[in-house]
This record gives structure tokens, C-alpha cells and sequence, in this order.
């Protein structure tokens, strides 16, 4: 099953100059240390120049002002590790699953485009469009008056609730739910939680990736949108009637509360936290692990917690948090008393 | 498929007064800004007040002592947003399912209530008991010996374990996982961990929801238990032997450890995590991404975390953290300094 | 369908000593409190000694040095906690599956060892290798070219991608998603991201447990790497290229950035987050919700975070927080005021 091209081949289709034996055949892409002759690698990043000297990889991609510090055959580009990224596609193995599976569920009224496969035990519901080349993996479920574009892929065990739209060119990895009720409740007299029916859709653009057991939530009234290119880790919570542009990638575990707006091209690394009703402006990054408990409005990188240490001294650190605003009080009085003395 | 209502109804429904025309045909719920005149909105935050000039809203709901600012249509009533609460439910689409798919797999002994609809591809495993009006999604397996309530809803692919208790009128989402093993492991001698099978069950009270993905282990010896009323987000875990009490709603992202006590009403924000073994009393409220490290027990507001910057800025104070205990020795030493030469 | 042992076989079972009646029939196990005269329970932390007096156990299990203060039946070892741990086995339920079902989808090439369960429309991709005596629950998907090994159990409900390979006497939960793409991506020029498709597999070893909902990314060039004995409980993200020693224990809501590797019997608690590309050494343990940024080289306890306080008190101090490093400012020029007037 294992693809192979010429390394003439790799650079047109990279656009990328060739320096070496062009009907060299490549096998697969490894790194620098590990890779053997029959497998390409790259170089990204300066710190592993070192490495250059040791590969026995077949051809190295690399940048024109390093290009030559390498005498083996290789692809000479601006970009190579975005040259590394184009590669991986052509070593990637395509889906098994092709036509419909005898034991899948389809709906009435659904339009299935040329070429969709639908596997083993999937669901779809009543009165979906699935567009051209689709795969719908096993076990996935597709609730009714669902849209999906072309070239889609659900990977198995996947949960679409009702009247979700999924553009063309994305990626749900598993265990994934999409459509889910947005968390609204009205509180009672008695304090009982009286449930809001999350009334609105999930929209999701085009080339979307959206990672294991994520979930993406409906808008209560309005929808819940997620903007083209958008690439969202594992494990990451996105609650209803958020608003993302394009081009965000967010990393796993992290959480986006309702009606968060989030601008074009950020990012936000994993375990962050965003609270409800805030906007976060065009490429602004978030560090790990932060809360973002404002509206931000200028670009530029953002973070909150504290550093690690060993307990034991993080444990006296953690105590004279809690003193803080008595320490600051305590500084300000021993700046008064020097200058009422004269002496500051 | 679109229900519709005339006003009247509506007013009578929710126990409002009604100013305006009775027969109006209400379609829809929209916010304020973008109702049109067959939809119903509602004001229920003075700082939308603002846009009740502007709404083409066929009707708002409102209180009485703003009522006499809106010119149009009206329901009056004391809590709008509670009264908005209850009309989505006449405007939310009832699940499709009915029946028993031929593809449902159900195991021996089981009792199926009247009405029960049971999904693609669901599996029920022996001796369950489901109770009337309830609806198991497709893909959504029940262990052996589960007892559901009466008018429950089991959205997709959610996962029982067996020996699992869910009362009436709960809503568990998809991929929510109800009765996995609690982690719990004694070490060996060898560092390597020994197995606590964990032999308690998880009992669930009524009217719960549980979101999409979120874990509830099954207790080590004695039962997890929810309590009624109780509302969790998606993404949360709850560990083995948690006890919630009633009307307690947990946001994204949040972690319970195991053997945590957590008091009727108590609210905690996206994120949040508890340690084991303590108790959190009635009426707490925990701030987002706050950690619990100790029982509480006094009602009201609990917070722990910094508050976002500018990475750079952040960086400089987080070092200064990291000195903080040493900070505040000097600050004293400075004190005493200046009571030794009587300058305080 | 209860189990019930003689005391004399349990304390064989245990290699402990038995104080009692041998012929006693236990038919469970339960804590000191709850526990009744058919019941085995167990003594492991001093503080439960008090209970020793009331309870109505049938026989407990009891250090050696503390089996004087107990008249009742008893199983004196060094370990109880251990022994307990060896008990629930002994009284745990084993799956009711066996067999193929015949709503179970296999592919082609596929080779089950003897005594294989798959549960009701669990899907098994081509060329997969099931071990002798491995179940697979209701709904679980493996994709192709997987390898399992002996005696490993799939709830219900798990995903495995494609070429994933899981040893013997696993136990992977429901939802747990194995194999998904890792986060990686290069960014265009455009600002958009260019997928770099995984390459990579999973490699999981023997004894390793997983929780419902977690999710193992699949290597981007090299595989990512669980040790034996690994433990890792519910919500938990492994990203792409780590690599797990053996006997390390995560627990829940924790998240482990791409390229990251954890030494030997390290144990994280919840709600953790590692960054990317560190090294964490062998018997590190990290705090709940600490945040990992750099390697760490020395075992011991490592804490980031701050504590919890009323929210009104917390807030005084987390604003001056991002004072911190001008109020370190402000005690070095008190300090060289005071040096400068001999006042020190």
C-alpha cells in the first residue's frame, strides 16, 4: 500500500528546485535523524542544522540560505516545513470505505452526492444533503435536516444533532458532537433550572478540522458559527452562539463560553478558558492554560497563572497571594513614613 | 414544520398579561434586534432597553415596570427570561424517532414503557428497564441492568455502563459516558498499579441533563449520585462516589474528584476543578477556572487564578510570584528597620 | 449473579493471615460503616480507626500492627489497600459478551483469537489482529491494519483509527478516541492553516487503562508511545509523539501537549496541562490544575496555580498581581532608601 514518487515528482509538485537525482524514489517522509535513504526530510527550524551532517535521508527540503550547507539531493524552497506539510498529504492513506454499507441507516428524502460512501452501521437522518465525495465513517450519526458540502469526512462515531450545515472540505474527527443544546437555563423561584430549547443551528465553513470529543454546541436563538479554515484540537468545548472568523486554530481542552465573538486568524493554545459575551480581536494568541475574562481589542499575545515550582516553596508563595493587597498597602505605607521623613 | 400560536395562547400559557392584539400568530423567538412581526421577543436586562424603540418584534415579553416603555404588543409578567424559558419549549422540535428500529439490538428480560422509541443501531442490554415516553438515540448503548425513568431522552451514541439508575425527564447527550470505572488503583510494591474494580453504581435523579462527552463514573463501593434538577455541561467529569444534591449546574470543562460533596443550588463556572474527599455547602457559586483544594462552608463566591495581561507584561509579574514569600519577608524586615529608628 | 467466597479462600486469594472463622461466607465488600456481617471491609488510613469499634463488617482487613485493636474476624497483611484492590476483583461482574453478534461488522483478512467477543454492531476494519480473549463492545469501531493483544477489553462506544496497535490486558472506555490526527499544521502566507497529515501510528503497551472520552493522537511522523502499566482516566488528551514510561497515572481533565515525554511512575493529577516538546523525569508528581512549562529534571512535587478565596477578597489581590513586579520594584528602592541613610 505504500506510495512511492520520484523525487523530480515531490519538487514540481512543490515548486520547489530540484539539486540531486531527480528519478530518485521516495518512500516516505521522516525526520532528519531517523530518516533512511528512501525517505525524505526537511529542515525548519536552525536548531537542527546540526543533524544536517548526520541524515542518511535521501533528500532534505530546505531553505535557499541553507541550501548550502547540504551536499545530499534536495528541495530547495522558502517555506520548507510548509513544503514538509504539502508532503504529507501525498504519503497520507486515503479512506477504505466506498458506497454504502449494507448495514447503514439512511433516512427518507436524503440526497446523496456522486460518490459518498457511508459505512458500516452509520445513521443518516431524514431529509439530509450530503454532498460529493463525503465519507461518513461507521458508527457516525447524522441527524435530520442536516447540509453537508463536498469532500467531507467524518470519521467514525461522530454525532450531528439536527439541522447542523457542514461545508465543503472538513474534517470531524470521532466522538465529536455537533448541534448539541447550548447549556441555558432560567432559574425558578423554587431554584429549579427551567430549560431553555436551544432553538438555533451550528453553521461550520468550509476546510474545518474539529478534533476527538469536541463538542460544538447550538445557538439558543441565532446560530452558532464557525468560520472557513477554523482548525479546532481534541477535547475543546465551543458553547452556543460563538462566533468564530477564519483561519482560528484552538488547541485541546479549552473552553469558549457563549456568545464569545473570536477574530480572524487567532489563536488560542491548549487549557484556555474564555468567558461568556466577549470578543477577542483579529490575530491575537492566547497562552496555555489562560482565562481570558475580557473583551480584547488589540492584537498581540496574552496570558494569566503562575509559573511552576516545587510545591513546597509554591506553597508559601500561594499563602502571600491571599496578602497581596495588604503587602501593596504595607509598601505604600512604608513609602509615606520615608517621605514624611525625608528620606525616600 | 413550524408550530405557530397566536398571542393569546401565549399569555395564557405563561400566565401573562396580555396588551395588545390576541390573535396576532407568533411563529418564532428572536432577540430584539432581529425579531420580525411574526416573531416574539423579550426583555429581560435593562441594558437592552435601549432597543425596544427599535425591535420589529410582533410582541415582547416584559415586566410590569417597564411595560409602559414598549408601545406594541405585549406580554407583562414578572420574570421575562423566565417567561421567555418556557416558550421555547412550544417552539422546539420533538424528537422524530418512534418505535423500535429493526436495527436496535435488545438483549433478554428487557421492559420496554409505553411509547418508548428506540433508534438505529441503539443496543439494550439485558434485563434493562426503560420507562414510558422514553427515547434511546441511535448508536446509544445500555449496559445490562440499567433502570430508566419515564420520558427520558438519550440523544446519539451516549454510552450506559450497566447497573446504571437514570430517573424521569433527563436528557443525556451525545458520547456522554454514564458508569465507567472510577480511576482507582492501589500501587504495588513495584510501582505498578493494582486494579480497584469499582462495584458501586451511578444513580441519577430526575429531570438531570448531562452534556455532550461528559463523563460520570460509577462508584468504588458505594453509588455516584446526582441529585434532581442538576444541569452539566458538556466536557465535565464526575469521579467516582461525587454526591451532588439538587439544582446544581456545572459548566464546561469543570472536574469533580472523587468522593466531592456538592450542596442544592451550587453553581460552578466553566473549568473549574474540585479536589477529592471535600465538600462544597448550599449556594456556592465557583468563578471560572477556579481550583476548590478545600472544603467550603459558607454560601457565596469563590475565586482563585490571575487575571489575564499582555504575555510580556505577565511574564515579569509571574517571576515576581516565584519571589513572593521573600517579598514579603523583606517588607517586614523594612518595618522593623524603621521601628527600630522610630520612622513608622 | 453474586459471588461469594469463604473467608478462608480470601485469605488465601490475599496471602494473608486469618483471625476467625474460616467457613464465614462474604458476599461483598464495603467501607467500615456501611458495611454488614456478609460484607468484607478493610482498614488502610488511621483516621478510619474510630469506625473500627461500630462496625458490623463480617471481617475486616487489618495491618499488622493495628489487628490487636479489632476482635472480629480479620485478614491480617501489611498492604490492605493493596489487598483490598486484589478483592474487587473477585467480586467485579465480567461482560456478559460472547461471540460475534451478528450485527457486528468484520472485514476482510481479519484474524480473532480464541474466545474474541464483539459486541452488538461493533465494526472491525480489514487485516485487524484481536487476541485471544478480547472483547469489544456494542458499537465500538476499530479501523484497519489495528493489532490488539490478549485479554483486552473495548466498552462500548471507543474509536480506533487505522494501524493502532493496543496490548494485552488493556481496558480502553467508551467514547476514548485512539489514533486521531494530531494537531499539527503549517501556516500559509494567506494566514491559512495547510493540514500536515499524520503519519504516524499508536503504540500502547500491556496493562494500560484509558478513560471514557480520552483521546491518544496518532504520531505525525514517529508514533506516540504509552508504557506499560499506564493508568489514565477520563477526558484526558495525549497529544501527537508523546511518549509514556511505565506506571504513570493522569488523571482527569488533564492535557499533554504534542512531542512531550513522562518518565517512569509519574503521576499527574487533574485538570494538569504540559506544553509541548518538554521532558517530565521519573517520579515527578504534579498538583491539580498546575500548568507544566518546562522540562523538569528532578523528581519530587511540582505546583503552579494560585488558592481559592471569596471572590470579593480574591479579586483586591489578583488586581495587584499585575502590580507585582512594580511593587518588587517599589521594595528594592525602599531598601537602598534605607541603606542609603544607614537606616537599615
Amino acid at each position: 500500500m505504500t506510495r512511492t514518487y520520484s523525487l523530480a515528482h515531490l519538487a514540481q509538485h512543490l515548486g520547489a528546485e530540484l539539486v540531486g537525482d531527480p528519478d530518485l524514489v521516495i518512500e516516505g517522509i521522516a525526520n532528519l535523524l531517523t530518516a533512511d535513504s528512501r525517505q525524505i526530510s526537511f529542515l525548519s527550524n536552525a536548531t537542527y542544522q546540526k543533524y544536517l551532517a548526520e541524515t542518511r535521508a535521501g533528500a532534505v527540503i530546505i531553505a535557499p540560505d541553507l541550501a548550502e550547507t547540504f551536499a545530499g539531493n534536495k528541495l530547495v524552497i522558502a517555506n520548507p516545513y510548509l513544503a514538509y506539510a504539502k508532503l504529507t498529504k501525498l504519503f497520507s492513506r486515503p479512506s477504505s470505505l466506498q458506497g454504502i454499507h449494507p448495514s447503514a441507516v439512511i433516512g427518507e428524502q436524503v440526497e446523496l452526492g456522486e460518490g459518498v460512501a457511508v459505512g458500516p452501521n452509520a445513521v443518516i437522518g431524514n431529509r439530509c444533503v450530503i454532498g460529493e465525495g463525503t465519507i461518513i465513517g461507521p458508527g457516525t450519526v447524522i441527524g435530520d435536516d442536516c447540509k453537508v458540502g463536498k469532500f467531507t469526512r467524518f470519521a467514525a462515531n461522530v454525532t450531528l444533532y439536527e439541522d447542523v450545515i457542514v461545508g465543503d472540505e472538513c474534517l470531524i474527527h470521532s466522538s465529536a458532537v455537533i448541534g448539541a443544546d447550548g447549556f441555558g437555563f432560567a432559574r425558578a423561584s423554587d431554584k429549579s433550572w427551567v430549560k431553555i430549547y436551544q432553538l438555533g443551528r451550528v453553521v461550520i465553513g468550509n476546510r474545518v478540522e474539529i478534533g476527538a470529543t469536541s463538542t460544538v454546541d447550538r445557538g439558543a436563538l441565532d446560530d452558532t458559527i464557525i468560520g472557513d479554515g477554523v482548525k479546532i484540537d481534541n477535547i475543546v468545548h465551543t458553547a452556543h452562539n460563538v462566533r468564530m472568523g477564519k483561519n482560528i486554530a484552538i488547541a485541546a481542552m479549552t473552553g469558549i463560553s457563549g456568545s464569545v465573538d473570536i477574530g480572524d486568524n487567532s489563536t488560542l493554545s491548549g487549557g484556555v478558558g474564555v468567558v461568556g459575551h466577549i470578543s477577542i480581536a483579529n490575530d491575537v494568541h492566547i497562552t496555555g492554560m489562560s482565562m481570558v475574562s475580557a473583551t480584547i481589542t488589540e492584537p498581540g499575545s496574552y496570558s494569566s497563572g503562575t509559573v511552576l515550582a516545587p510545591t513546597r516553596e509554591w506553597r508559601k508563595n500561594a499563602v502571600r497571594f491571599r496578602q497581596l493587597d495588604s503587602l501593596a498597602n504595607r509598601i505604600r505605607s512604608l513609602e509615606k513614613a520615608l517621605q514624611k521623613h525625608d528620606l525616600s
